[in-house]
Order: C-alpha cells, then sequence, then structure tokens
C-alpha cells in the first residue's frame, strides 16, 4: 500500500485515479464536464441526496479496532442513496459524489472509496449495466464528508409517497431489522469486549457479521415491484422502525400498530449477539437506523411482493403503536432533539 | 437574533424552519419523501454537485474581520451550481441540498443560508418560476459542509461540452475576471489593511464590492443563448481563466491563446485596489478562481451573444497562452498540486 496523500498528488492527478475505478459510464454524459446528462425517458427524474461525515456517520477507528476502509464508505454512500430511490418505487440511474478530503488522506484509501462506490452499484441495482457514477467534486476539509446525489427512473409508474396508507392496509417490511444498530453496539465496544481489528474466534463471527451490516448494508431494491404490487404508501427505513413508521402515519393521517409478537420474533435473532454486548436486542429492532430496508403499506387484498413480510396494520389515529402500546424505543435524530 | 443552536432544536424542528424559506415548490414532487421529483422535458437530465467547506471555500471569521453569513454561503453555492448548468447551455431546473452542520451553529444562521439559497435562485435564473429547492438532507459534522445537487434541462439542444473548440474559433468571455480573487485578497487581509466588519470609509466601498463577488458571485445564466449563438466549446470558470482554458484547450486538441492587451484592460480595472493590497491585479485576472463567467468559443463567422467579449484566439497545439507567450500566473488546484 503507497502511502502518498492527496495533498502531495493533486486535484488533477487524483481525479485521474479515480475515474478508471468507477467502471463504464451508463449516463448520456459521464465524468469530465461542468455536468453530466442522464437519460430520462419517461420525462421525470427522481432524485434525492444524502451524506456520510467522519466521526458522526462513520470512523476511521472504531473502539473495537476496528478502522472503516475506503471501500466501506464508498458502499455505503452508494447504498444508502440507491436506497432513497427505491423507496419511491424508482430505478437508479446516476450517482454524483462529492469528496472533501483532509489533504493527508491516503490515496488508496479514495481509490478503495471509488472501489467501494462501483461494487455497491453494480451489487446492489439488478439492472446494473443502467447505473454508475456519472460525476463529481473534489474538495479539501478537516474531515471526509462523502456526498452523493442520486437519480431515478420511474418508468412512467406514479411514485409510492408516504402519504397514501390507508386504514386497513397491511404494512409491510422488506429487509434487515436491527442489524446495522447491532453491527453500531460491536464497533463502538471496548477491544476487551471484541477485537475487531482481530476478529479470529468463531464466538465473534456473527459479531463481525453485524459489524459488516452497518458498514456495508444490502438493502433489497426491490422498490419497483412493490410499487407494481400496490403499494399505497412506503419509505426506506434509514432512522429506526418507529421513527420512520411514524413518518407515513403522520403523512397519511393513520396510526400504524406494529406487531409485538413479529418484533419480538426478529429481536430474539439478534438475543445472543445483545446479550455478549449487554444490550437490549428490541430497541435494535425498534429504533436501530441505517439498515435501509423497505417499510411500506399494501390494501388488505394485496400479494406482498417477494421479500416482503406483514408486520403491523394501518388504523384509524395517529402515531405508532406496538401492540396497541407506546413503543419502548424510539429512533435516530441527527441532532438529538 | 435567538442564540438558538442546531443541536438544542433537533432535525425536524430545524426543517420546518428551513422549508418555508425555500420558496414556492417548482418540482413535480418537492421535499418531504425519500426524493424528489423533477420534469425532464426532453428526456434527459442534466446534473452536477459542488460543495462549499467552512475554512476551505469560507470562513465564518476573516482576517479582515469579516463574517461569512449563512445568506452569503447559501447564495453562492446555490450560484455556483447554477453556473455548471449554465455552462452546458442549459437551464437549471432544481438544487438539492445537503447541511453538515455542528451542533453549535445557530438556527439563524441557517435560516439565513435558506434564504441565500432562495435568493439566489429567484435573482440569477432569467426563468425565476422553474427552479427551486426540491429537496435536502441534514447532518452533524465538525465543520459546516454545504452541498448541492443541480439539475438542467437542455430543451432538445445539444449540450456544449468542452472538446468542441476548433482552430480558427474565437475565444469570448462573459462575466466577472478576477474580482473574486481580488475579494478573497480583500477578506484575507489583516484588519490593519481593511477593516471589513466596519467598511465606513468611501474608499473601503470598492474592496467591499470586490468581497461581496467572492461571497455572492453573480454569474450571468446566459449559457443557453451561448448554445443558441453557436458556441462550440464552453465552461465556467471556477478554478481560474488560464487553468479552465487550459481544460477547454487539452479536451479539443487545440492551443488557446488569450489576448495580452484585453487582459490587461481587465486589471487595470483592478489596479486600485490592487495596490492598497499590495497584489499584482493581473494574477487575479488570469488565475483567480470562483468567478463564475462563461468562457466560450465560437466559429470565426458567430455574432457573439449579448454579455460576451472576444478574449482570444484558438490555434493549432496545446496549452495557453497569453500573447503567444506562456502565462504569468496558473490557477486553482483544491490540493495545490
Amino acid at each position: 500500500m503507497s502511502a502518498e496523500t492527496v495533498g502531495g498528488l493533486g486535484e488533477k492527478a487524483l481525479l485521474e485515479r479515480i475515474f478508471p475505478r468507477l467502471g463504464p459510464v451508463t449516463a448520456l454524459l459521464g465524468p469530465g464536464d461542468d455536468a453530466a446528462i442522464i437519460a430520462a425517458p419517461d420525462g421525470r427524474t427522481v432524485i434525492s441526496i444524502d451524506t456520510l461525515v467522519q466521526d458522526a456517520d462513520f470512523r476511521l477507528e472504531w473502539p473495537s479496532g476496528y478502522r472503516s476502509t475506503g471501500f466501506d464508505v464508498g458502499w455505503k454512500c452508494a447504498a444508502q442513496n440507491l436506497s432513497d430511490i427505491n423507496a419511491m418505487g424508482a430505478t437508479p440511474t446516476s450517482l454524483v459524489v462529492s469528496l472533501t478530503l483532509p489533504p493527508d488522506t491516503l490515496v488508496s484509501w479514495v481509490e478503495a472509496l471509488a472501489d467501494g462506490l462501483a461494487a455497491a452499484v453494480s451489487s446492489l441495482t439488478a439492472d446494473a449495466g443502467r447505473c454508475s457514477v456519472a460525476g463529481g467534486d473534489l474538495g479539501r476539509g478537516r474531515q471526509i464528508v462523502v456526498t452523493a446525489a442520486v437519480t431515478g427512473d420511474l418508468a412512467g409508474r406514479s411514485p409510492v409517497l408516504r402519504s397514501g396508507a390507508r386504514p386497513g392496509d397491511i404494512v409491510a417490511h422488506c429487509g434487515a431489522l436491527g442489524l446495522a444498530a447491532g453491527g453500531l453496539a460491536v464497533l463502538e465496544s471496548p477491544q476487551s469486549v471484541i477485537n475487531m481489528a482481530d476478529p479470529g474466534k468463531a464466538e465473534d463471527q456473527e459479531l463481525a457479521g453485524l459489524a459488516m451490516a452497518q458498514c456495508r448494508p444490502r438493502p433489497v431494491l426491490n422498490g419497483p415491484a412493490a410499487a407494481q404490487a400496490g403499494a399505497t404508501a412506503m419509505l426506506d427505513v434509514s432512522d429506526g422502525l418507529v421513527r420512520d413508521a411514524g413518518r407515513i402515519a403522520a403523512a397519511s393521517g393513520v396510526r400504524i400498530d406494529l406487531d409485538a409478537a413479529t418484533l419480538a420474533e426478529r429481536a430474539a435473532r439478534l438475543a445472543p449477539a445483545a446479550a455478549r454486548l449487554k444490550a437490549d436486542p428490541l430497541s435494535w429492532v425498534l429504533a436501530g437506523g441505517e439498515d435501509h430496508g423497505l417499510l411500506a403499506t399494501f390494501g388488505p387484498e394485496a400479494e406482498l411482493p417477494q421479500g416482503f413480510a406483514p408486520i403491523g396494520r394501518v388504523l384509524r389515529g395517529t402515531g405508532v403503536t406496538v401492540g396497541g402500546a407506546a413503543p419502548s424505543s424510539v429512533g435516530w435524530d441527527h441532532f438529538g432533539g
């Protein structure tokens, strides 16, 4: 591994190191001009933006000894952005990425970030040849900040909003629940509990798997299938199940009641790992963010698309309940408010 | 002014304070869901991304005593992004904005940033009712980072790339040259030279004007007019005239010779201010970034659109010359390479 830094290399040479790692350009016009051009075949473009900040969203060295790689950060940046497009029922078509880097950042770390972006795009998107990194921006700062804007195509369909849930609808979920929160707890544990710099022991493998769910989330991009199956409301669970269910409830003017037994069963799967970390697995399931699963509502007669499991009911009223009662954990606010 | 901080207010309440300041939503779907939806009437979307970082691109307190306001930073973020779309010959259609904020950032500063974004969009775009902030993202960090992705519409035209300049073309420029660099020198001067916290003296007004050119650039968004007039190549001068002219030269496989007398005349206008700051005004003109003027090439018979003035010639060869000789200053690299 080279100890070359981005400050030593300069902007133009760094871009020349990044571009070849991003894979084939699928945009109508890719990197290299003032802007990129993306196809928008149905006359609309879905767009979202999301940011990862060093020491807020990831650490270069965690208390457990794990070091977030550039690959991790590139992967996660792509995954969480692709997930936002998916949650509208759309298919991702491009990413544009802005990197803010301290001058002492290793060039090898940035190359790995480009690899992680490209790997997530090609691994997670079903139609891998369609979406790619179409452009970007480089600048200097005191900490690493990675922002991507992502575009998508609805293929003529209506978007699935947060506001369409109706009393009587089924609440369904697809993807991980609580794994990324468990992984965060693993990464934040002291090395005396688990040494993630050397997770050799068999009993550590499960914890290492949770850490990977945090560092490299794998959202299932079946939002278009959910839209075609008649989803009435949908979002990406990024800030915790209860908090995000509350967003559908508020936008739709309904109450969402989550099924206590289903959530307890999800928590039970995480109980051995949680016991080692002296954590409550149900709080991971209810309040853990960053899993980037899909939470959607469907009419009572709908056939749930592959990957979705029922997890609750839409009722008249407001707010979120679990088995009819107030939830024990809420979810994530970026400023702790 | 309230001393309320974003850390005290929380994410949801902060968004509720920002949204009403962004003006009417012109997107097909605006803020509030996982993603926004923008019209793309000709089946394509132009997209770019650009970032402003505290202490790299602006300071909360400059050596001169000036404090960059939230309005300044919001304005500049919008202006430089709109300029990238303009430089393709396209019309801006939306911005999505990601804010990374230290928890002790004042809410009033962020409100002013939203005001600055909205004001730049409505002041700079000719078709003000068409473009607006369509969505965003909020997060926590050690310094303020503001990233916007911007979309645009080519209205069925071909984009104007950097690669289309041909020997014999006229090189023309529209907008400010060296003003933002002069403003940077003003802002970075000690208070003993100019106290920008109290620029009361008449002789300071010119310097204050340069500082405003740095803090609130006003690009002329006539890229579509240049495209219609037959521009063969075009870009936004963000990193300095010589460096950006070099990008057209490299992409087009030509030499660009800038007219020494024209540049000297531009520098002469800045000479009184430069003298006070003991700076070389020609280096501001040749190498100063962030003016966000348009540099374009046109066939020899073309009628230059309003606002453009001839500034050089496209020749066979490579690189950039000024009156046939090597330029005395080059331009800006984010990592000093």
